[in-house]
């Protein structure tokens, strides 16, 4: 039975991807050799690695300002590798804490700088991202986590400033067009909408680098990776490999613009069947509502059972809510086609 | 044609874990996902997690003194970040200094702890293992690199000492037997005798954790990894997933102790070739050649293009050596089928 995978990450992967992945951990390109057990320093390998590199840099619209990394450790170590990086110990940079991962962040970063948190939903269980508040002339960099898988919620206007943007995408990452001059740095870990889970993806402006004023062990200096262009040491190799995959895929099917159309549909989707069907409701703000993330309550929790035995039975996995949330959660990252949306709202009118 | 692979790593995987691993890729165990699409909080890959685990303590007979941990990063990362976790800045450690890899391990390390370079090969080009060198009793640690992949050595004999040892074992882990107790910390990358590039093994005694005196932060934090069994945040799913296959590989086998005899005939046979072939040389001391990667030269260089292109003939891959050494090197990890070993020589004898 076809499996509709709502998995908040790591997340569906498209079957055309998973095919090409499969071949290759047996017999890459009838090599004789899994790709797994090829030197990272081969032809083979050195192409794949600029190949991402390039499809990064084509779908996001990436100028040569920016250097494309290819990292471990997740978006958990950029909370506190950005910071070390970027961040003098007297840069005042202001964090937005919309959820879980910022507070993450805010964690991590305040050992690096003058870290002032701008704005906070913490009180309101994170349901809604902050609006109306200021961002003073003098920070340097204000940082975002773009899309929170956990709540449901997303950015969708990217705050007025002169600021540079340290931003956490790790779950909508091209999934909308980004103006990336905005930003001083991106990451995300690949594991929602650029790959399986093991590489992370650090977009960062060059030139703001060198300024730390600190002691940067090798592995976590950005510029190390810069220079030897993401293999230093041994790169994820396959990890890298199933990302060019999905980017490859992303490109066919028409590249972010296409991408961020076909989310906005599934996400109406969804959304409309929540608002219209009287046995559910949304749990956060409806301006805020996530395009990738879609959460969600039965009124009568006493439904939950039923509504999830009619989920499996229709071949729907990975919708139950965060634990720290409860309830449901859809995530609908690029790879899921409209046709699991569909079945997931039958599901929901079938009860 | 089947190929002999004689890479450095990431290096040869055993047929049947490639084809359990291509066919996890594509859909795992007929759940209609493929193990790269499912939660890293699922039953399935909580059960990957801790059989893997429960490999490593069976195969190394490692006590619940210790942790085994599953991290990113690679061995480069380990060089900063075990210093980081155990030495305390007064702490006086020693390193020996074995090649291009223990060099790097104590360019990082000198920022956590009184370093001190108990012996060195360099002048010699790494040629041999220092011997006849004094531990100093209030050493607490000696960080070794117990097999040098690029200059191939390795050390045979640990040296006598109370002090605990660190060791960067990425190149002959599980290639013989070990008594875990007289280490503190053990590391290895995953792509040689472990599994594929994309994770990092680790395995620490717990009890000296805590004292290093100074801020980690928490990704850097051996004990934020030993609290959540190694899934504080998205761990790289597949690596570990194919790490485990090749661990049962390993177990099937006979486990460590017949992987030491397996690694031990393969060596017997290609250093026989070497010493007994007048047209062949090895590079390095007799007394401290490496089981797992033999360096060799051509006495005449000009028949170098005939050798390499008879290797290719014979499907003889990832013979060329390092770019700092030159010449030849045959790695042969605990996956390489001693018929390899055996087409190789035929293949020098046919010089």
């Amino acid at each position: 039975m076809k499996k509709h995978n709502f998995s908040a990450g790591p997340a569906i992967l498209p079957e055309s991807v998973k095919k090409k992945a499969a071949a290759a951990a047996l017999n890459y390109r009838n090599k004789g050799l899994s790709l797994m057990e090829m030197s990272h320093r081969s032809d083979d390998f050195t192409k794949i690695l600029e190949t991402t590199e390039s499809l990064v840099r084509e779908l996001l619209s990436v100028s040569d300002d920016y250097a494309v990394l290819f990292l471990t450790g997740g978006a958990s170590t950029q909370f506190f590798m950005s910071a070390l990086n970027m961040f003098n110990s007297k840069d005042q940079v202001g964090y937005l804490d919309t959820g879980t991962w910022s507070a993450k962040a805010i964690k991590e970063a305040q050992h690096y700088c003058d870290l002032k948190v701008l704005a906070s939903s913490k009180e309101k269980n994170y349901t809604s991202v902050p609006r109306d508040y200021k961002i003073p002339s003098r920070m340097k960099y204000v940082h975002l986590t773009s899309n929170n898988t956990v709540f449901g919620t997303q950015i969708k206007k990217w705050p007025k400033t002169k600021a540079l943007f340290v931003a956490d995408m790790s779950s909508d990452i091209f999934s909308r067009k980004l103006n990336i001059n905005d930003f001083g740095l991106i990451y995300a870990g690949a594991q929602k909408n650029v790959g399986p889970a093991g590489v992370s993806l650090v977009i960062v402006k060059k030139k703001l680098l060198g300024r730390a004023g600190r002691h940067i062990p090798t592995m976590l200096d950005y510029r190390t990776h810069i220079a030897k262009g993401s293999a230093f040491n041994t790169p994820p190799v396959f990890p890298i490999y199933v990302t060019m995959l999905n980017l490859l895929w992303i490109k066919s099917k028409g590249g972010v613009k296409a991408m961020e159309a076909r989310n906005k549909a599934k996400a109406k989707m969804l959304y409309d069947e929540i608002d219209n069907n009287p046995l559910f409701q949304g749990t956060v703000a409806k301006r805020d509502r996530s395009v990738m993330n879609v959460t969600f309550l039965l009124k009568d929790a006493k439904l939950d059972k039923k509504f999830l035995s009619k989920c499996k039975k229709a071949g729907i996995v990975g919708i139950k809510g965060h634990r720290s949330v409860g309830g449901f959660r859809a995530s609908m990252y690029n790879a899921m086609e409209l046709s699991s949306v569909k079945k997931l709202v039958s599901v929901m009118k079938s009860m």
